[in-house]
């Protein structure tokens, strides 16, 4: 059985005209008028494809496709929100291939033992509403609808009051699940498929995700006057902590570690910089070494503040643990591909995915699908539509292997 | 003969009144009302110590005490304008000297052989009309007068409607000199004096400078899902060249190399740099090593390109030439700190003052006093009362020496 890939591409073609920009890429940010002709639009599709569809308290809509046994059933899901100017796949791809898992399930006259169930969820974003992944969260129990309903979008709108105007505020009781097993479909959003040559990514969990503010106070004097022995450059020190993340990185395996924002005062051209504000995000799979990671950057600090006469704060404000996912679940995903022919490689997410909170409530893992130069979060996202076919195969597989066929084994169980 | 501290200082606190801030600073932007007033304050002193002041067609303001021959003058000039919060010793310390200077020659009852002529110079920081030293510019014939006027600040004023607003649009022949020698006694606004415990400095001359603007294109990719390996981090490869920049400043004598503005791009905590740009200021007393020190930039950003596949492009922009000072003046104000039993040190001036344009029109030198913690264009500037007069002796003592005292030789040739 294999999905079909112009279905596919015709809905996510026709899912992208709504928000598109000049650029070629979609603004859908959430609970928006646009994310509401979007749920409008794929409500329509889930219920021409015969599912069940019921939306709950934090709008997250749900379509369930019954199996030949009641219980626990099996989840795909992703989100059709999107960043201000972002691509046509990032969210949108995982929704629509698990609708054409469904559709594909239809045309077969397939009936699994298990239900399956298509799930949107609201605001993976975060870009409206901080945080991101926030309905996903609450399902989880990380957010109390309280905290939910009150996020504030920057004009001072509030989540609950969107979700009630778009019309998508509906019963807690509809809320996803009950959940035998979890699976997300995304584009890789990084270069690793892309360099390897290889079309599927099969996703070993989200890596932990460390968030630091550095402050460097060095003295701002005259760019003439001041002879290189007597400064104490906020800048020149900040640079050898750039380059240090940088080093520390790559010298650990599986780490990444990126200064992302930088804010030199008084930042003019013959002032040498009194203060230097900035930020490293650090990353890995192990809570220990990013623990390490985080260690080496206090050291690091403070062996320049020594070195070169200014003071040199680290404040590492926020922390998400590293979320590895259920090893019987990424081993059906892998062995889903491995019997559609479909050449696979095995990594971390670096980014933050709903089934980061997902695998809180049930076994899960993700799929990846091969992005064009590693772009997203820009119009210029892009997979080829063969790999978003391979991606969506690997799905449909996984689904069916964990859900079961009516009358056989589930099919990861096999040999 | 010594000049009357006191009153020298009593001048400087009631000049300091006018756009005096609330942090302890003054705010007196050129040709705004509170430089008329300042102006309309020093123009009353000027006259009551006998001086005929003359406006010429820029609002440069000379006031000429006579000597016994006539011909050409010995001018002591600065300037009463200021930065936006800046201290009260830039600029108005030169001008309330040389006032300090004929007054005590007054009160001395001396007549000099040349005449000596008090000059403030129009809109020297450029804080508002740029560039800096606009009107000594004009005076040595680097700028047309229809250049001058037509300068605009930030709100689209332009410099001609603001000069004759507050009624200082004087004559073309009331322009400065002729000069026989010019004598410009300033606050150091450097470290150099203070770190080597002299009060005094005696200025070779003014560095060269050199600006670059440099632009570095990466790629922005999400911060987690990119490994090390695959990145290309502007921001990685900036801080790789700020720090280059100081150590090639550092392995020079003499030279300074500062980054004082930076900006990358988009400047997320979770994005990797795609783009930076920054400044580059380059310092040297010499012409032939400010170009080397260029090249050293070149050479140092094409190494990064490679290195680290970001792209480095250096436009190097505005040139100004070091100026090397008289010797003679430069020797005559040495000789005169000696003479005066007050302790200095030679070195370059690493900013620009009215005296680079001077040297062009006739034999200058410089006079710094010792600055605390080497601050300036801020409201914590400072130098103590005791090194305001010690500058302010030898600038008499300068002075004297030469213009010649009625009946003596001139005291730089004694000995």
């Amino acid at each position: 059985m294999r999905i079909n890939a112009h279905r596919l591409h015709e809905s996510l073609r026709q899912l992208a005209r709504i928000g598109a920009t000049p650029g070629g890429g979609v603004t859908r940010l959430a609970l928006s008028s646009e994310d509401r002709s979007a749920r409008d639009l794929l409500r329509r599709w889930m219920e021409e494809a015969s599912l069940r569809v019921r939306v709950d308290d934090f709008g997250n809509i749900t379509g369930r496709r019954a199996g030949s046994e009641s219980g626990k059933a099996v989840l795909m899901a992703s989100h059709i929100d999107t960043v201000r100017r972002g691509g046509c796949y990032d969210g949108a791809y995982g929704v629509l291939a698990a609708l054409e898992v469904m559709r594909t399930l239809n045309d077969a006259g397939v009936t699994t033992r298990r239900p399956l169930e298509l799930v949107n969820w609201t605001n993976e974003e975060g870009v409206r509403f901080e945080p991101a992944m926030l309905a996903s969260g609450a399902v989880a129990g990380r957010f109390t609808p309280e905290y939910v309903y009150g996020r504030t979008d920057r004009d001072g709108v509030t989540f609950g009051d969107e979700l009630e105007r778009i019309g998508y505020k509906g019963d807690r009781d509809n809320r996803p699940g009950p959940v035998a097993a979890y699976l997300e479909l995304h584009v890789e959003q990084g270069p690793v498929l892309e360099d390897a040559g290889i079309p599927v990514g099969v996703v070993d969990g989200i890596v932990g995700i460390t968030w630091s503010e550095i402050t460097i106070e060095g003295r701002a004097d005259h760019a003439g006057p001041s002879p290189m022995p007597l400064r104490r450059d906020a800048l020149v020190a900040a640079a050898r902590l750039i380059a240090g993340v940088d080093d520390i990185a790559r010298a650990i395996e599986g780490a990444v570690g990126t200064v992302g924002r930088i804010t030199a005062e008084p930042n003019v051209i013959n002032t040498i910089p009194g203060k230097v504000t900035m930020s490293v995000d650090l990353r890995h799979p192990d809570s220990a070494t990013l623990d390490r990671l985080v260690a080496g950057l206090e050291r690091l600090a403070s062996d320049i503040a020594a070195l070169t006469g200014v003071t040199v704060a680290v404040n590492r404000f926020w922390t998400s643990e590293p979320t590895p996912f259920a090893a019987e679940i990424v081993d059906a995903v892998e062995t889903a591909a491995a019997e559609m022919g479909i050449s696979t490689r095995r990594f971390w997410s670096g980014a933050g995915h709903d089934a980061k909170y997902m695998q809180d409530v049930a076994p899960s893992a993700m799929i990846f699908a091969r992005s064009i130069n590693g772009l997203s979060h820009c119009e210029q996202e892009y997979s080829t539509p063969e790999d978003l076919e391979a991606g969506a195969n690997v799905l449909l597989r996984a689904a069916l292997g964990l859900a079961g066929i009516e009358g056989e084994r589930t099919s990861h169980k096999r040999g």
